[in-house]
């Protein structure tokens, strides 16, 4: 199964009517993992059709308000719908005293549990890990603390070769865990099956890795090295290159020559500014350098390949 | 002129696509109050056409999210919009340690004027006064420290007869302001001239009273005795009045009880529970016992007569 990637708002700044700021939904292995949480993002969930009670982690980058403003009211609308269930948001150290302040003040405290995650590190770090899926923090260059974050499936079990297995009657279903684990077969006669002639390869893990708010920041690329997606922000075209510089933000030829140095397969492209009307031009600057470049639309949905 | 008041938001608890929470404009003299900020007031507030820049005065009535979780972001939208002019933000005392906690977070201090005015007192008090208007807290009984706010037109001048000074060559221009403030005018023969025989009275002043969120609550009536215009809370309808009740709350019956015993001109229903499809029960119900009901809509504008 692929990962999918729903975009609920790819815009930079101040939300508008038809521009919302960062949040989307990355469906990786049973895991809806949100990422950012703008003002409005509980609303664009309700608009695309994302369960609320599929969420139970929720990454945030970094504490500008683009990027958080929307996570206190999904916070207590999970409580106003009765939610049981833990959530676990992982942020930047200060979001828990943000929110746990308004809760106070509401007299508001969540009816589920809510389990901070803050973060400090200035290096990658696994920051959540079951036995399908890992999250890394992806330390980025910002005006404040920022972290961007990669999601990857863990390589899974072989796959069994019932063709080539069924050719020796001694191996019986018990032993297939053993061989889905990677294990030779010794038959009875003291003959030793390898693996790789009873099962096949299992397939390649997928990954994602999410970039937002940064500058063109190198010390990256070892951290995303081939991943099968990169979202990177590109807030300005290249003419705005100083822009970029003295805010902190990419352009999408930076963005372009990030996904090419770390070769990554595909690129989208989000976190514009709102003073362009028309977003083509994002990708044939990008394309420039690097050809597999997507554009972030709110409500669309991707499929990580 | 009359009042207008634009309804940017009248629905309680968590926002949806099409309904958003509480949040106002009322324009009164040459103020643009706004009046609660639910999440999305800022988008709100640029679907319906209201200029950022005429907002200088912010009043919350609780810190319940649905009523504040959107003025962080409006806060923010103003710095990024490069905001000279001063913001007064008037709520219940910790509104001013939220948002300067996450302004601080962000590194995001505001690049204009930021003025708190925090309340505590359970005692109707002034809030707001110049030459035109005053604005008075009105103390509600909710789950939380919660005010409704009073906006009262001033009695403005006394008009000038025309007709009737002009058969006076004594009364010289310089002489109008007096008039107009009241005092009388003495002939040079010593011949009094009573002020209302070259006056008119100036138009009655009018006044509006937001009284959300709040269980029935008689104690009001004294502070909106006769106003212009009532926007009440009717978050349910009667058959939930145990549902108001417990979570202080208030039916459209309800509502309007305090309507017809206050004596207002007009009253105005909202903060309705996204249960209800048809707001049109609602009119009906409160109609029982007072006739002049109107029902809050997004994004329509009353004239306050």
């Amino acid at each position: 199964m692929s990962l999918k990637l729903t975009i609920l708002g790819c815009h930079s700044a101040s939300p508008r009517v038809n521009s919302h700021p960062t949040a989307q939904v990355l469906q990786i292995k049973n895991h809806s993992f949100l990422i950012d949480c703008g003002e409005g993002t509980q609303v664009q969930l309700r608009k695309y059709g994302v369960k609320f009670s599929k969420i139970k982690h929720i990454f945030i980058s970094h504490l500008h308000g683009d990027h958080f403003f929307g996570l206190i009211g999904l916070i207590s609308s999970f409580r106003l719908l009765n939610r049981e269930s833990e959530l676990h948001i992982y942020g930047p150290k200060g979001i828990k005293e943000i929110i746990t302040l308004q809760l106070k003040l509401s007299n508001s405290w969540t009816n589920y549990p809510l389990l901070f995650h803050e973060l400090t590190s200035k290096k990658s770090e696994l920051i959540f890990e079951d036995l399908k899926v890992e999250v890394h923090t992806i330390p980025l260059n910002h005006r404040v603390y920022t972290n961007g974050f990669l999601f990857k499936e863990k390589l899974g079990e072989r796959k069994l070769n019932l063709n080539a297995i069924n050719q020796h009657q001694e191996i019986k279903i018990c032993d297939y865990q053993n061989l889905k684990n990677g294990k030779d077969y010794i038959l009875e006669n003291g003959t030793t099956l390898e693996n790789k002639t009873l099962t096949t390869n299992p397939p390649a893990p997928k990954s994602y890795a999410f970039c937002s708010d940064t500058s063109y920041f190198e010390e990256i690329i070892p951290l995303i090295k081939n991943v099968s997606c990169l979202y990177h922000e590109a807030t300005f075209l290249k003419d705005k290159e100083n822009l970029a510089e003295s805010t902190k933000h990419a352009t999408a030829l930076q963005a372009a020559t990030i996904a090419k140095k770390a070769n990554v397969k595909q690129l989208i492209l989000g976190h514009f500014s709102s003073r362009y009307k028309s977003k083509e031009p994002f990708k044939t600057e990008a394309q420039e350098v690097f050809k597999n470049v997507l554009l972030a639309k709110e409500g669309e949905t991707y499929d990580i390949l």
